[in-house]
C-alpha cells in the first residue's frame, strides 16, 4: 500500500511537466532516439536527459544504450496504474450521484396546482 | 492549448500527493467538511487548508463556508481531465501494438523443418 503510494506519487509528479508529456506523447507513438525526444524541447539535451530520468524513476519509460544511441520507449503499465487510480474515483461519485438520484425518486411527488380554480 | 498544459499540470501536481489523493478519495463518497478531511490525516489543520487549496486551485476540489463550517466537494469535470490525457495516450500505443501485429502477420510464413530427413 505505502509503494503503491509511492509509486502513484512518482507518476503523477513525472506527468506534472509539459516537457515529461510532451516526451510520453512522442513515445506512445513509438521509441525514438533521445535525440528526435530532444528536437521539439526548448531546453538543452542534459535537461532533456534529467526529465527522462525522472520518467524512468516513475516507471512511465525504459531506454537502452547500443553503441552510441540510446532509445527509449514507453512501459504502458505504470500509466494503467494512474489510470486505476482515477477510474476507482469515478465509480464511486458515479455511486453516489446513483444514490443521490435514488433518493429523489423515493421522494412523494408534489401535487400540481389546480388549473381549474 | 497552453491553458490546457497549465491545467495539465496543476492537476497531475495535484494528485501526486498522498494527503491530497486521500481527501479527494474521501470527496468522491461525497461532500465533507475540512475537520471530517483533516481527521485520518497526520498534520495540522493549517497543512490541510493549504493542501485543500492546491487541490481548489486544481479544480479538483470547490468548498463552501456556510456559518464556521467550511464543506468540500469534488468536481469530478478536472478528473475527466486527466483520464482523458491518459486515454488518448492509450489509444496510440494499442494502434502501435496494433500494427507491429499487422506487420508479423504480413511476413511470410517459416518453413517447417522436415522431419523425414
Amino acid at each position: 500500500m505505502l509503494n503503491q503510494q509511492t509509486d502513484l506519487d512518482r507518476l503523477f509528479n513525472a506527468l506534472a511537466d509539459p516537457a515529461r508529456r510532451a516526451m510520453v506523447e512522442r513515445l506512445s507513438r513509438g521509441p525514438a532516439p533521445v535525440s528526435e525526444l530532444a528536437k521539439p524541447l526548448p531546453m538543452s539535451l542534459p535537461s532533456v536527459m534529467q526529465h527522462l530520468g525522472v520518467l524512468e524513476a516513475a516507471g512511465l519509460v525504459r531506454s537502452e544504450k547500443v553503441g552510441r544511441v540510446r532509445t527509449c520507449a514507453i512501459e504502458p503499465g505504470a500509466l494503467s496504474l494512474a489510470e486505476q487510480w482515477i477510474n476507482a474515483r469515478r465509480t464511486q461519485w458515479e455511486h453516489q450521484f446513483d444514490r443521490l438520484g435514488a433518493y429523489l425518486a423515493s421522494l412523494p411527488e408534489e401535487k400540481e396546482p389546480d388549473d381549474a380554480d
